[in-house]
């Protein structure tokens, strides 16, 4: 619907109810139709959103990327018809159609908000939890970019809405934890604080008291009525003064409006039903037909989507005086390019490995790569989840960020490595910002939610994960990775890179750099591997996700096909078979998804025809899609063990000598 | 070293500093000879350790599995010298010869604590935070036994030992916000409050008051000088009486005595080294040369092991007064057997499902068979992590377990998924109990680090994980498992089902109640399926791994293999193609681990040597063990959508009528 909106609307003789209940009633007529959804959200929030949105939300909806503008993320995505609701009643890209194709295929209205699918929508939420940790990472970026750019260019708030299962998750207490000790006071929690949960009231299973916990990690905390707008707005208003992040718990009733449903898990997660509908317009006095927006509401609503329009305007003004290199940084939507002084540097850095050939581990390979190139990559922030002698993250150029100077480039993240990934994924939609972070691969385990979003949002965040096999040694099978490899390799869309030596190490950073629109993990070796590769110059190879290392002449009899660490295990086999006139080639296969995505022609040249042997210090997961349905793998079995990392190689049997009989045995097999 | 203890050693002669530095040395001793291991917690914590072990812990070293002995977790498992120290000195079945190969291939001694391979481990720890999550299952199942049995037979303690790390993961929130809501009276974690983490000052990244936190999830909480005995003895004799949860902040100094490193994160996780080693020694006047434990100081120590004799044996009286029901349950390391109730139960679900092969969602197949089977299993106990009435996991029967009520056998586990997992450890790791919970499938990303501790530690845990495909619809790619399946399989030791109909269902719990040893998930349709077993006696099929539901006369052309709800789209296919006189076999694959375990005959015989199509609504993961390397495969490449199910299923192409032309294709490749 085409609306021009003329300033001479009355705003005043349309009320804070008419604009809420055009919310709720959106939210309750679309599920209603699609009979899926979560009405209890948006007819419980509808207040608090109406209030934030028509009073405080900096924003302009005609320009969702605009980079000042607020970011308001719903952590309770299951409510998403709020959001969808407010985007189409401000003017933003949801249109009545789409309101009206809520969960359908191929909607711009997904049963939960999507980003990159849906202007406007900052982050994907759903999965509970998540939105909260995000908007840490979202609330810090935007302290990080002012101290650099300072207030004429960043100076946002970041709003949250999120609900009693955002907060029973335990990654929220390490978003909470983190966000009050960097005392983000430009973030703004809005809690649905409505007691109910699906299974019923929340007293089932929880007597948190939330202030009390927020308050403990140095938060400002409140409670107030969510169904009284000037209530709701002194909140708001007063927390955006203060220093530190600011909770509100706002009491409402779930599913307000609808007489048989509200307060009740019933009006969680089920379309209304005709009568409830039909009884929530009455209660409500909405005396519409279903998906009608009286005109005037209607303009109301534009209007305040075009209430940032002065601001924005005046923030071009300030963007016109800004340097070229900020201008270049803040235009709408940009990807952060990488600038000539990294590839230099690259260069410069694969010549050296490439020359001198180092035995390194590859977490140590990855720690020159960082000296070498940290600097050269404004807005690149390293951390680590208190692991930062370990995961060899610290680049010798950066400088901590601490709540008293925000202008560093690496981040504590404290041993939270869920909340790392997450407050990763808020630092990248940001924007302005290529985050990595660092632990060991073990523990991806342990922020496995948050980074199959960053693959979902086709986010470029960086994880730095080392220790990657039974090569850590003493530790023990807690900490030892046998299936980590394979488990993060079926996450859609996210690069898993192994390298092998030095020059593999710095090719997978730079694919990981390059990859604006996927996340990677760097599984890096604790233990020292030799550097085999010596091309000086030349492609990256581990962009081709595998190729050979060893091409035997005259033709190959066998083909060895190993990742990081095993890889020059591998090369010593191919040296044992050469002795017997076995011609093993050496395939080196750093990355899975990037090998699947090479031509065939490729594929096969790199694989050959001759009988293959799969070689990694993990069990056998993915592999048969490389070596064939019965093929021979030498790795693991099951969980490791606590011992000196050489013996676990003995004791597990991945080594020269057993890869040799399995080759052996492949070429036995095929000539049969 | 064999030491006869007599009642007349002095007790007296030996003092509290004697106990604790033989501890801290012993830990000392053994890290520098491995050159591997983490000094700073058995030196920080050696004193409240000591003061727990010598005046309150309830065990009986000769007995480590003696039912009503009070647990110790060491949540911060890296400081496990602490606790194999304990167990030797104590006389349990640590021997001093296992000190000093600790960290090395086959000791007692790994790097990390692990139960079942060092008797005494309560708990695998190391992986932070598990620790703590799984003793609030341990002190649950010790007030539900107690309420079934009794203060004669049930009436132990639960102490933890947590550091920063713990308390700082997100899990500890969802089971400190467990214990609180359940006044799990009976737990009490001793916090070791040192102020350091790896990186350096624990205020490198948090600024929480913990005292404070924990209040606010009901929790008695106090601060004590870890190295004060008597007042670390004060406080633990007053929270022992409180009827809430306990927290004990103990100031500690880590590494304390080695004065160069002491207080530092130096202290953490490396060897002393010799000159610090020395230096410790001169500062606590330790003058005994390595692993020497002089013999007064021992003496007592083995003293302090036979303390809870008396307790034992006043136990075993009241034991042999028992019901002959509850004597059987308290055996010493007796796992739960399965009645004859229950098959009773099981066979009269059988053949009804058989006989009315009903459309059934498996999900709500396993709701019928819960309520047909749950009364029939002592200690069987339900729970959801909020997603009771869409996990279907609340059998008929059940009564929810509360704070005044302990008397249940359901647990309204909140909306944490990593908690409930671990706390289901714990429950399991306490016996007398078999425990499952439900969540969605997509969150089991979220307690996925539980779920591999369950598989390491060899527990009877059954996860019931509903909404298992994009066949869930309208809630999007967030709440669809695309790569879950894939993931969860290359756990070593998890069993991974994914029943295809009603009677499937039934068998995959029938699996999962008897696998002792394992844990396992049971991964269930949101939508309705058609029953097609219809064998109403007759042995358990899913037990097979793999079977040949549809069997073509005289051969077959091709072979159809499926999991779940695609197993009847592929019998569709099946009959698609016999209208073209393409004979094809269908194969439901509920189990892949299972069916790796059967004999290589009964392997080949089921997938047959004619070309093979994979069907599973999920990506490609692991299928090529089944397939070949180029397999054809009707599955999902990638993230799913917002839509109802059907019209997922025909946009991503899991149709009969793709099914039948990958069929096709894989017989005219095969015929090349």
């Amino acid at each position: 619907m085409n609306i021009s909106v003329h300033a001479e609307v009355d705003l005043n003789a349309v009320s804070h109810a008419d604009l809420a209940n055009a919310v709720r009633f959106l939210a309750v007529d679309a599920i209603e139709l699609s009979q899926s959804g979560h009405p209890g959200l948006p007819m419980g929030m509808a207040d608090v959103a109406t209030v934030l949105f028509s009073r405080f939300l900096k924003f302009d909806a005609a320009h969702p990327n605009w980079p000042d503008r607020d970011r308001f993320v719903l952590s309770a995505g299951h409510g998403s018809m709020l959001l969808y609701a407010l985007l189409y009643l401000t003017g933003g890209a949801v249109s009545l159609d789409d309101i009206k194709a809520f969960r359908q295929w191929g909607s711009k209205t997904p049963g939960h908000p999507e980003y990159g699918h849906t202007p406007g929508v900052e982050t994907t939420t759903g999965p509970l939890g998540q939105g909260i940790a995000t908007a840490v990472g979202m609330a810090l970026a935007e302290r990080m970019a002012n101290s650099q750019h300072g207030d004429d260019l960043v100076d946002h708030f970041t709003y949250v809405i999120a609900g009693d299962g955002c907060l029973m998750e335990g990654i929220s207490q390490e978003a909470i934890s983190l966000a009050g000790h960097l005392q983000l006071g430009r973030l703004i929690v809005l809690f649905d604080d409505n007691g109910i949960s699906i299974d019923g009231p929340t007293s089932l299973a929880t007597s948190d008291d939330q202030l009390a916990r927020f308050a403990s990690s140095g938060w400002s905390v409140r409670r107030v009525d969510g169904h009284d707008p000037e209530a709701i707005a002194q909140a708001i208003a007063e927390e955006r003064q203060t220093a530190r992040p600011s909770l509100v718990a706002c009491r409402t009733i779930i599913g307000y409006g609808a007489p048989d449903r509200q307060g009740t898990e019933k009006a969680h997660g089920a379309p209304l039903g005709t009568e409830q509908t039909a009884a929530a317009r009455r209660t409500l006095g909405w005396d519409y037909q279903p998906f009608v927006v009286p005109i005037p509401i209607l303009k109301a609503w534009r209007l305040i989507g075009q209430r940032g329009q002065v601001d924005r305007l005046a923030w071009l003004d300030r963007y016109e005086c800004a340097s070229p290199a900020q201008r270049e940084l803040f235009i709408e939507g940009k990807v952060l390019a990488l600038p000539s002084a990294y590839a230099q540097a690259s260069a410069k850095l694969r010549e050296r490995f490439a020359t001198e050939r180092p035995k390194l581990a590859t977490r140590q390979a990855s720690q020159q790569v960082l000296d070498g190139i940290a600097s050269s990559i404004p807005g690149l922030i390293g951390g680590s989840a208190d692991l930062t002698h370990s995961n060899l993250t610290h680049a010798k150029t950066q400088v901590p960020v601490t709540r008293d100077r925000f202008a560093g480039d690496y981040i504590h993240y404290g041993i939270r490595e869920h909340g790392m990934a997450a407050a990763m994924n808020g630092i990248a939609l940001h924007g302005g910002f290529i985050p990595y972070g660092g632990t060991f691969l073990a523990f991806s385990d342990y922020s496995r939610p948050a980074i199959r979003l960053a693959a979902l949002m086709r986010l470029r965040v960086i994880h730095v994960m080392t220790h990657d096999s039974i090569g850590l040694g003493e530790d023990g099978p807690t900490h030892q990775p046998v299936e980590h490899l394979a488990a993060l390799r079926v996450i859609p869309n996210l690069l898993v890179f192994r390298p092998a030596d030095a020059v593999e190490t710095l090719e997978a950073w730079d694919c990981a750099l390059e990859a604006t629109t996927r996340p990677s993990v760097l599984c890096l070796s604790r233990q020292a591997l030799p550097t085999f590769r010596s091309d000086a110059r030349g492609t990256n190879r581990v962009a081709r996700g595998a190729y050979l290392v060893v091409t035997p002449d005259g033709g190959r009899d066998v083909t060895l096909i190993a990742t990081g660490s095993e890889v020059s295990i591998a090369i010593e086999a191919a040296r044992l078979l050469a002795t017997e006139h076995i011609r093993a080639a050496v395939v080196s296969a750093p990355c899975f998804a990037l090998f699947e995505e090479q031509r065939e022609e490729y594929r096969a040249a790199v694989l050959g025809i001759a009988p293959r042997v799969g070689i990694e210090a993990a069990v056998l997961g993915d592999w048969p899609r490389w070596i064939g349905a019965d093929g021979e793998f030498v790795g693991m079995r099951g969980f490791g063990a606590s011992a000196p990392a050489p013996v676990l190689y003995r004791e597990f049997g991945i080594t020269p000598q057993n890869i040799a009989e399995a080759a052996r045995r492949a070429i036995a097999r095929k000539s049969q």
